[in-house]
């Protein structure tokens, strides 16, 4: 696969949430390669409820990394 | 997407759960950006007692990032 | 929503997984916030095994945060 | 409810892990503290093995934390 | 329950993983003690990608505590 | 099982997030060793969509522990 992340760090905590969608994005992606197949389960799972749930919750356990990488990002919010 | 979160750093623990509810929300935006089909999600699941676990689950999964990003509210608590 | 918690500190263990139960609940709460609704449920979701191991799952979660705040009350057990 | 946990702090990893279930146990009975309710559910979920994995996640976060106030247990590895 | 764990010390990474598995599977008999039961129950679950996701699932939070138990085998890896 | 993973370190995060993946696939391979059950399986859940947001949640997991065992890359970062 290519070369997409390079770094966990961000300037902010927005680009922090970001990234960590990519990241839970991605591990979809490793799982399911076929960008036709993602495509096609996209309308159904983006109109379920729980899907969405668990989507968000699989952000939050990434976000939990990257922002820990970032040391909170302190020292801008000091 | 506009600036919706400039720090995780909050006054009270407070504070700090509710902006563990605004990252979970967020991530659902993020998943499903139109707020017709989320407005419309919302009846069903918010009736529905294992999606409102499933979504305090995901809250509690941030509360821990913002808890850990404010030191526990330390200072305060002592 | 009213003031509902002052500090993740808590003199024991026990009033900790309590305060853990508290935030739990919380997260269902700020997200159905009517209390009808809520009280309908209950009866179903507290007579289904896999709601009640869920909710321990969430509690579970947050008493992870509040054992961290706490120094898993370390002074306390040596 | 009676006082039931004194101390997060245990001798070995296996009483940790002992206390993590009646962790896990302490977070269905505080959401149905029916005795009687429980023991219905029990022969149920217990023959479900989707149950009992998840039975087993809610362990292993609370044993991650009881590890974690143990400093796992390092000194006796050692 | 006799002795099954004297530590969280492993020697490598792979022995580590090997005890997180060992741990998911003492969650499950805790629960279900009777080894019948768990025989019983283990063809089907063991062919349904949902229940084996969710058991990797707590293989990993197993090893997030055993990997850190040994501080991530840190000098090894240097 | 043959030795499958030496350490937990990697040059870059991609390279971990790939660790992670790995980590992930061989909780389920102990769980089934069959690969010809497992690739029986991979048809179904492959494109089911709730199955892949579980799998990217394991990943999750891992990435976070492969994440702490390498600093999050701080080095490399700044």
């Amino acid at each position: 696969m290519e070369k997409w992340i390079k770094s966990l760090k961000t300037d902010t905590p927005q680009e922090g949430f970001e990234l960590a969608i990519t990241l839970a994005q991605k591990g979809v992606e490793y799982t399911q390669p076929s960008l036709k197949i993602r495509k096609k389960l996209r309308p159904k799972y983006s109109k379920n409820a729980n899907s969405l749930i668990a989507a968000s919750d699989v952000i939050a356990m990434h976000f939990q990394t990257v922002a820990a990488a970032n040391n909170y990002w302190n020292t801008k919010a000091n």
